[in-house]
């Protein structure tokens, strides 16, 4: 049901940057009447849910200037131009966690913003997790590693370090993992 | 663990609009060197997972203009400068739905996209729902309201009807209360 499409009558672009665009777009809405919309572009993103054979979730911890603070979040990262989002996942986890894997499986996508931006974030699970190196980091890039199990997560989640929407899918999918497989 | 953090040596502000605001800083790294971080600034959100007596979820079908399509997503809305969330949630309930509760519990907070914004999204649970009249829509505000069955939800998300952050964590919430029920 698109009926209530907003035809875009005029596009502003204000800004082009390293990862995000911003346009405003003034639109015609379904009543006829005008308005306009702000949309951040953004190229889109992967994230990885990796538990190792010890129960432990991989997580890093990194400083988030939106926020000024750190946050605990699972491997996440945005795609390069054109970059198949599977093997931007694969490289994500390899360069933040030095980690390797031998199956990954795409969980859900699912779009963070939709009322202002267009980023649409992949969400993966990786099987058979292989400690292979150290990590290879962007020259901007600073994290810490982390391996933190089903009670350290939900701690995490109690005391606000894990508090981001990917994040809080990964624990909650591993809770419901945890709930079905107890009651086989 | 904040030793990672990013010390800002100018903020470039290139647009202050009606929802978003954009910033550009130049920060100073944990090893000295100088980058530059694109920031989207928000006024945060709320949303609102609502289960009718007859077992339905509530949500609201809308364009997307970011998207350039419609998306089925639970009833949300952003935070008016200084207002409470929970009113919030509470206004947006009636405004987008036409529903009132009883009572509306804060299940969950997150970031939807700490990497660029400082968006953050509470989600409330509403219960004891009555339907009080029919909607109060912002002037350019179009929705179709949806009462969803949880087999329903399963299939929009297949056809990815449903495919925003907020709504796939509504629906996997869905599903591990049911879980938890059929175990008892």
């Amino acid at each position: 049901m698109d009926t209530y499409e907003e035809i875009t009558v005029k596009r502003d672009t204000l800004f082009k940057g390293r990862i995000v665009s911003l346009h405003v777009d003034e639109v015609k809405l379904p009543n006829g009447k005008m308005s306009t919309r702000e949309i951040v572009e953004h190229p889109g993103a992967v994230a990885i849910i990796a538990i190792t054979d010890q129960d432990k979730m991989i997580m890093v911890e990194q400083y988030r200037k939106p926020l000024e603070r750190s946050l605990v979040e699972i491997p996440a990262g945005k795609l390069e131009k054109g970059e198949n989002p599977l093997t931007c996942a694969k490289r994500e986890l390899g360069e933040e966690t030095g980690y390797t894997c031998e199956s990954m499986e795409l969980l859900t996508s699912f779009y963070t913003s939709p009322g202002f931006s267009d980023e649409l974030l992949h969400v993966y699970l990786a099987k058979g997790l292989k400690k292979e190196s150290e990590l290879h980091l962007d020259e901007d890039e600073f994290v810490d590693l982390l391996e933190v199990s089903y009670e350290e997560a939900q701690q995490f989640m109690k005391e606000q370090k894990i508090l981001d929407a990917k994040t809080i899918y990964a624990v909650q999918y591993w809770q419901l993992a945890r709930t079905m497989e107890s009651k086989v």
